[in-house]
């Protein structure tokens, strides 16, 4: 037990949010963070090597945009935007969805209120067009993968004008529709949220951004700068701007990463699986005969590494994200074996 | 006039921390914001090449040291242990040093007291030896850049048993004594706090560290964790590694800037400025008969950058960080045609 003498009152009550593993085993097939299988675009590579002289010995430069905020990873980007736009307010979330939600709300001072999602985890828009609290919904939602239309998640902010409502749109590249961005000039109370570790194959270099009215924009950049001014090194600075400038790339890759969920979406099917319409680069899968944990168990025994939680309504589901056709090759013989084999 | 309606109440009462500018003018000397003048070593470089495969599409590994907390900067570092030491609690400080501490202090909810720092800008070890709230020292202080002996230190955090008391020591690899890290295994009170950003030249790789107890290691990894759980990326990680591995390189390096700074202090005494015994990587220095403000003017004007602030007690003082001995040249030859130009 450890000693918590010299922790401070907001530390003690606080429950970090927990990552997936990264665990050091040979072989693996890693299946459980939703990383891209694919490596990002080798015109990132070329722009980190090419930045990565004495330039070192210099602070990063600040990059001062009136409508998008950068941060480490879209994780700084929403802790901000907690504290920026909900300490110390009313914070509205569906019941099932980013998990790190109620730790930032516990760590800001959030009033934090969740919405169940419906029977099928889709979720009740009408609901959510309320008014007397923020408002955040991962579009699509995660681990379910479901996506909310454009025009739902536009009377949702139209209905909460004196509030912000976030969208986090961590896994929109992989959706068939687009997300939130082109109602920001119509909405000053929105923010969306996005991320360059998964349709840009950059968990590794930990960027992030929010795109938003002006005002939201200057409140973030005060919170950040009230914390950490330069949280985006040198070389995540070159990274990201040549992985935007590549879209070539980012297209081919990403259409290569819903292909193989599509096929995914069917072989579970086959095999038994409730499996939902996702939308991201993970299926979201329960199976009516095997408990979510044996087969997560099961599945890890065998080398591959899926994200089972032990949460209300969700825990005979597993989230398992989309890796390369030979990656799955090996989920599904695995879970053939499990589930045929266990029949 | 922002619109800041949707600012939180935290938020509207923050003034961010003002970090000294980057700006982009060509064949500036820039001795502003006490970056090293000389490349990291080459090992870092050669790292930063090995890992920057398709590694990057992985998220970071995580690094585990149970006396060692690793972070995006000592400005992270800092800020995450004023939330896990400090919030709700008193902490006492200097009244000249590094000026983000009372924006953390704001930000996170601490009860901040100054102390004020003698005449001649030493410390008052008497006023600190106290136990009624956390201390926070840089070491050697900034832009003072006086050293505090690790005696005087071990006065201060043996008085202090009940409170957790941080040594910041960013600048400590330039001073002619060691720090306080050898008094760890003693004080489970005591957390040293450093960075690469100055005596290993990756100001622009964002990484810091914090030395300490168990203890003070888990509640900060508790902070990270509810905030932002990887901020170092893969590529800081590279480099971080290879920087600690070449010593000899380190030695070298920090050698030639404490050289500069001691041909710098005589110099600038030459030419009339009271000049504190430095023992970091800047100088900081006031003129009898020049205004602060005016040299640090007329130096922008000649292209030559220093730090300048408009604070009680030092706003006759300049910053001025150790550039190559090229840069202090410039710096030197500008200040005699200010100086004796101007008498």
């Amino acid at each position: 037990m450890t000693d918590k003498k010299f922790w401070s009152e907001k530390i003690r009550g606080q429950t970090p949010y927990t990552a997936g593993e990264q665990p050091k085993i040979a072989d693996l097939v890693k299946l459980n963070t939703n990383e891209n299988p694919y490596p990002p675009s080798p015109k990132v590579i070329q722009a980190i090597r090419k930045s990565e002289n004495g330039d070192l010995r210099l602070y990063p430069p600040v990059i001062n945009e009136s409508n998008r905020f950068w941060g480490n990873g879209s994780d700084e980007v929403l802790a901000m935007a907690f504290i920026a736009f909900f300490s110390g307010k009313r914070l509205y979330a569906p019941d099932v969805t980013y998990s790190f939600y109620p730790v930032w709300a516990k760590m800001f001072d959030v009033d934090y209120h969740t919405i169940p999602l419906n029977e099928d985890f889709t979720i009740p828009v009408e609901k959510f067009c309320r008014f007397d609290g923020g408002i955040i919904i991962a579009n699509p939602n995660a681990p379910t993968g479901l996506l909310l239309g454009v025009n739902e998640i536009e009377r949702i902010v139209a209905t909460n004008s004196e509030n912000v409502v976030i969208i986090d749109e961590a896994y929109i590249d992989f959706a068939n529709e687009p997300g939130a961005s082109d109602l920001l000039d119509k909405y000053p109370n929105l923010l969306v949220v996005k991320t360059a570790s998964k349709s840009y194959s950059l968990a590794g270099l930990r960027v992030g951004w929010a795109e938003g009215n002006e005002s939201l924009i200057e409140a973030l950049t005060v919170a950040r700068d009230s914390i950490n001014s330069y949280t985006l090194d040198r070389l995540a600075v070159a990274g990201i701007k040549a992985a935007f400038g590549d879209r070539e790339y980012f297209k081919t890759q990403n259409e290569k990463v819903i292909a193989t969920r599509e096929r995914t979406k069917d072989i579970l099917r086959q095999l038994g699986f409730g499996v939902t319409d996702s939308q991201a680069n993970f299926v979201f899968a329960a199976h009516p005969k095997f408990r979510g944990e044996d087969l997560y168990k099961s599945l890890r025994k065998r080398g591959i590494l899926v994200r089972w939680w032990n949460l209300p309504r969700i825990n005979n589901h597993l989230r398992i994200t989309i890796g390369t056709d030979e990656q799955m090759n090996r989920l599904f013989a695995a879970l053939r074996e499990e589930i045929i084999g266990g029949n």
